[in-house]
């Protein structure tokens, strides 16, 4: 069965706001056998999406609407569906006072009259609620098609499209694996998957990269058993590149290793900032191996709290495997961990020299008694080194766990 | 002038790999002055992007097409745009040759077949180098349209479009700002744009939220005079819910006004986990007001390092108000700041209680001595209220320095 989605707002064609309800909902349709025929975002203009609403129809059995469902005077989805199917939109006076009634318990003021304007729905169509906001969503079948008006705040689309499921008409059960690989490049990857499905015709593939920890493998197939065996001979050949045969990213991978082998962590960051330490507590449950992390941004505090030596610190630079090392020691007694990370680095845009260029990051783990220290040349903006200097320690770690290339 | 963005890759339809280009380029393209008429994600099939190269070419004046430049069997877009224009694709020895030898000597294994895919050029069109990755991008003109063919890697895209600016057709120059606020609603926002506008028909507005901080309204016009006009009547009458005229984010405002008041802030994180501290350090130079944080996830770090009252975390809890301020305090100490910002909570998706539900979150601003306390209930998954947690923060600090509001 095929899908197709369909994102609104001119916030999103310029640029304003980054959309991420296209990658959530194709992920979600995807895993629940969908095929995803596209993902098209156009402005609130009535004639765009009056287009768009006609070629997703076109070519696919259910189509997602978002955004356009709030309270201004270019919220034009329900209007624009409406017409396009030759349906009135009907006034819900009852929700209307009770939207009004909410805003003035909230915000202690006057109900502002746009209100009204979430306070219609479509006719024949199923109301879809919200519990995170004051735009219903909306459910409609007709001619074998499906359409589903969802809001445009992620957090208030996602509670909604999965009220949408209830009434969604779903694909036959297929399967999906996702092997996740670390230091190998994706045309090494791809090379390797064709050799080894030429015995399995009926799997189909695909290589992607995820970009800060490395390439995966999706396999599908409506067949589960010959994706488990399929995944037991990547393991079994790859087993110092594979992290995970689920799909999981290698942080999860990685606080699984730790709760199993009832090791904890620390952390002192300095040009990563708090990413590594954000890394980790996206993982629920990290608090059990995971007791905090320092930023040092300053030599002072790489000094007082981490116990950093200032003559390592003159005679190196903050920047520097001498100093990486010592704060993940540091960190380590700081927060009596089995394990110390540190990352210490140029994240740009200014700052750089000619020997230690922006982009340069070095970083630290410390396991017991052994400590191992790394440079990285990282490209790209602030925020990507940053992020690669944050997960890069991860993979390291990753590879310690199996005493593996990075401890001799 | 029009524009048109299409992503290909299945990685964005089977949403294994989040789009962020779509975002880049649109901000990009309408900071040009560019109208974008539809952003587009399609598969990696032939068809697909045929149909779709068709379709923007007839609403726009130039195309953006965005990745399969890789070196895997489904990187087909050179060849699909080559023969959607009836072009030839060349095959590059030279390039062959650099990009063998130069995997050669980075990961000291022979290189694989794939770079052979991209070594091959449309007939008349101009390469793009990219300065970090091995797939070129290219230019076209054809029949006064322009088609500009990117990498799909943003870091690699981002570095190739500003290439292609050297040979894109720009439109005439137009005008835009952005103005911020905290504390108001959207459609309050809209409401008093719309009265303010009334006199400046010319003036075209949209009114967007930025999920973390707050509304903004856009204004744009070919008239810059009209605009600053226009900004400082916003100013003038909502000067404690205005943080920015020129779209700045909240942070990067709090962090000059920080520098400008030679005040120092330092941040004890809980269940935002180093995501306050990651916000505070994506603005770069952030270090000359910022040496660092403490994420003290555990309760035992609170009391060690933080000095928080042992009596106070079992009277009140870690998520209390009570904490919170311990905390702000603590952190204001430890690293010796003239401010100290704290944040507790329950991230969720587990550990909520009833009279303490998941997305509680106490914070605190300690300015000299004086410290201010905050609890708020955040909708949302694990992310959302960690982000929420951290950015509430910043906004009351921002609110802070106008002794508004917030302190009595």
């Amino acid at each position: 069965m095929k899908a197709a989605i369909l994102l609104t707002g001119d916030e999103i064609t310029k640029g304003v706001v980054k959309d991420s309800n296209g990658g959530y909902l194709s992920e979600k349709l995807t895993a629940l056998g969908f095929e995803v025929q596209s993902i098209v975002i156009v402005p609130d203009r009535k004639e765009f999406i009056e287009r768009e609403i006609s070629n997703a129809l076109d070519r696919a059995d259910l189509l997602l609407i978002t955004g356009g469902l709030g309270s201004t005077f270019d919220d034009i989805t329900l209007q624009t569906v409406a017409d396009f199917l030759g349906k009135e939109l009907i006034y819900d006076s009852e929700y209307h006072s009770s939207l009004s009634e909410s805003f003035e318990e909230r915000y202690a003021r006057k109900a502002p009259a746009g209100l009204k304007r979430q306070s219609f729905v479509i006719q024949d169509s199923i109301q879809l609620a919200n519990p995170s906001g004051s735009a219903r969503g909306a459910y409609i079948r007709e001619d074998n098609k499906e359409i589903v008006i969802l809001p445009g705040p992620p957090v208030e689309m996602e509670a909604v499209f999965r009220e949408a499921l209830k009434f969604i008409t779903l694909p036959p059960p297929s399967y999906s694996r996702t092997i996740g690989f670390v230091d190998l490049t994706e045309p090494e990857v791809e090379e390797f998957t064709e050799q080894m499905l030429t015995e399995f015709p009926s799997v189909k593939f695909v290589t992607r990269v995820r970009y800060f920890s490395g390439p995966t493998v999706i396999l599908t197939s409506d067949n589960e058993s010959i994706l488990e065996e399929i995944c037991s001979l990547f393991t079994r050949r790859w087993k110092k590149y594979v992290y995970t045969t689920t799909g999981e990213e290698l942080v999860q991978v990685v606080v699984k290793e730790l709760k199993a082998r009832k090791l904890s962590v620390s952390v002192a960051e300095s040009c990563s900032g708090g990413r590594l330490s954000a890394l980790l507590t996206s993982v629920p449950g990290v608090s059990d191996v995971f007791p905090g992390a320092i930023v040092s941004y300053s030599n002072d505090i790489k000094i007082s709290l981490l116990k950093v030596n200032e003559d390592t610190l003159n005679r190196h630079g903050a920047v520097s495997e001498e100093v990486a090392a010592e704060m993940a020691a540091g960190t380590k007694i700081l927060f009596g961990t089995d394990i110390g990370l540190s990352v210490t680095g140029i994240a740009g845009p200014t700052g750089g020299t000619e020997t230690k260029p922006v982009g340069m990051v070095c970083s630290a783990v410390r396991i017991g008694d052994l400590t191992k220290t790394y440079t990285d040349m990282f490209r790209g903006d602030r925020e990507t080194i940053q992020l690669r200097g944050a997960s890069t320690v991860l993979k390291r770690l990753w590879r310690l766990f199996w005493n593996e290339f990075y401890i001799e």
